[in-house]
């Protein structure tokens, strides 16, 4: 068999902190004590509420496809939940149930854009969307933003970005690797601008409800001519059950429960069942509990990174990473995470995981482990930047 | 927001049965009785080896992240199967866990077909391999078959078809509408046709396990040089699970890997650990068990169909269906198996769900319920076509 591999492979990244966690990994295989500063997911077991639901569907033989777009109860519970949360409201119709956000994302791209069409997004941003647009054959256009715009784009960079090729806006709010938070008025502002240019609006918020400080809004409390990706990952803690779901304008359900249906068939039924017990109230206690320690392991890294001589271009508001600039002990942010975990055991993210702007210079912390954990990591910091 | 649809979703089709299937729910909901012969999917819960294994890591507190290509026990019991059931000798970093065969398929389709690449299939054959083909901007060749070539592509047939753009064949054996299977000879000499064309020969065994006289070859038996996807869907029954994986050449784990972390992230955690379980004697005792109904309910219906006037022109070897020619009653199956419903309260997938070739002159049975309730379909069936 002749060896093909598509060209589109050619401009497709790992996750380079997948390098950085096979290393952490094997360290730890020989006795080392590793610190995981580095890893975007909660360390939380899910809510006992959520996994009581799962095993109980699983008991009661609940065990066969849902339809493509998901339980009509789970779609109701999603609809709900923008009911009492932004006081806006859904019809459970326009809920696309998803394999996480990545199923969620992937879907959008794909009933929307075409060969040659171009998306804008951050730079620095979550690395696969724009694996998602070049899959897909588009021109993800990574326009740089830095602490002058809260890492955020502005109506006025969609302007100078836009042109006739351009069909959407991807924007994340909080953000990754950032933190970083759009108010009600810049997404607002943004809306209008999209609108201006007759382009359609993603809007990411996979960390919503993880907020430390200012609330959250949503885009729909401003439109309901916009697509909002959300995931039951971070705030609600159920990684591994892999469940997102898209809010979509109803022009657009048929097409995304058609393209579902090839895609994904359905989402896990088990991790939907799961996921409907994510909004009790008893699951909702233990979540606003979690997002407290949360805030407190913010604020110990955010200080003492801060103290270490680290710079951070803006206080996060939300989602567990900080985004660091490092430029006063590297000028390659990638090997200095080797040799950090290397000589320490603290494993941390490179920038080249979130773009080519300045990627160099930064550094992405996650604040996924305790503070106990982290103090340790800290010190071995201090020790290492001494030298 | 403009309405933006992109070109490859005109050339997407849904499902066509769910279309009868909606229709059939809301007559269901309305106090009708109906007798499901359409549904693609086995009526036994999951077998509770399995159940009880998915139950015991919820317990257990294991609902994080796994690595992107699936649990390392998984893939090793997933190798394991190999040896046991075809004496081939697979490393278990060749097996690529995936959230079903669904995203198998469209994992491998894109690392390795460019825009306007062809790959050959099967008319009829699954339709959603024909929608990932289009999805990366490829071109789907449907290949003509009939009971002459016993509704598989032949090493003319390949020759045929193949020109300087084509890069893959994907068959599939059983398939899926006739249960038509491949003998070790056949596979064996498509695997040299391709060869000899330098392309990329993927083989679909979802439907192994599901045979019922003759034993099912796995292309690796042949080669270690091909990809075979395969799913716990069917024989294992757990499709509400979605779990599939990829046996791939070792070239290509690589870059599987890289576009794995970004398409899925992660194939679902509590699925992976049932999973492991369908392999063990407890498991597989249950599944013979269930393979035997599904003989007898394929020898009850082939008889029954025969009897009724349907042609039949292949006797399955294997998978849950049967693909019947219907032209002796309608030149329009679509519309027939519609009347079907609304007259009788049976629900049967149209032709049209495969392919265009003949596709108004038959129709796909699937024997995925009881005898006594496909005794009670075909008694109404009977009444009907007598009219």
């Amino acid at each position: 068999m002749a060896e093909i591999i598509a060209k589109r492979m050619s401009q497709i990244q790992p996750f380079y902190v997948m390098n950085i966690l096979a290393k952490a990994k094997a360290m730890e295989a020989q006795g080392h004590d590793i610190v995981h500063l580095e890893i975007g997911e909660p360390d939380f077991v899910t809510a006992k509420p959520i996994v009581d639901a799962g095993i109980h569907s699983l008991n009661a033989g609940l065990t066969h496809y849902t339809p493509a777009v998901g339980l009509a109860s789970l779609r109701e519970a999603i609809a709900e939940f923008y009911h009492t949360t932004y006081q806006v409201s859904i019809n459970p119709e326009q809920v696309i149930v998803t394999p996480g956000s990545s199923g969620a994302l992937q879907l959008l791209l794909s009933i929307l854009i075409n060969p040659g069409d171009k998306v804008l997004l951050t730079d620095p941003g979550y690395p696969c969307n724009r694996h998602f647009v070049r899959l897909l054959e588009g021109e993800a256009v990574n326009v740089k933003v830095d602490a002058t715009t809260n890492y955020q784009l502005t109506p006025a960079l969609i302007k100078q970005y836009w042109d006739a090729k351009t069909r959407a806006l991807l924007i994340a709010s909080p953000s990754n690797p950032t933190g970083a938070m759009l108010s009600g008025d810049e997404l607002q502002s943004l809306i209008s601008q999209v609108n201006k240019h007759q382009g359609v609006m993603i809007v990411d918020e996979i960390y919503h409800g993880l907020c430390y400080g200012k609330k959250a809004h949503s885009a729909l409390e401003y439109s309901d001519d916009v697509f909002v990706v959300n995931s039951f990952s971070k705030y609600f803690g159920m990684t591994g059950w892999r469940v997102g779901w898209i809010i979509s304008p109803e022009a657009y359900i048929v097409e995304l429960d058609k393209l579902a249906q090839n895609l994904f068939l359905a989402t896990s039924t088990t991790s939907q069942y799961g996921a409907i017990e994510a909004f009790s109230p008893a699951t909702m206690n233990i979540l606003e509990d979690r997002r407290c320690q949360f805030q407190q392991r913010r604020n110990f890294l955010l200080k003492a990174l801060k103290n270490l001589g680290f710079g951070v271009p803006v206080d996060p508001d939300g989602a567990f990473y900080i985004y660091c600039n490092c430029e006063k002990f590297t000028d390659d942010s990638f090997l200095f995470c080797q040799k950090i975990l290397e000589e320490t055991g603290v494993a941390i993210t490179p920038g080249k995981d979130f773009g080519i702007h300045n990627a160099s210079k930064h550094l992405r912390f996650a604040y996924t482990t305790s503070i106990e954990n982290m103090e340790k990591g800290i010190e071995r910091l201090a020790k290492f930047l001494k030298h």
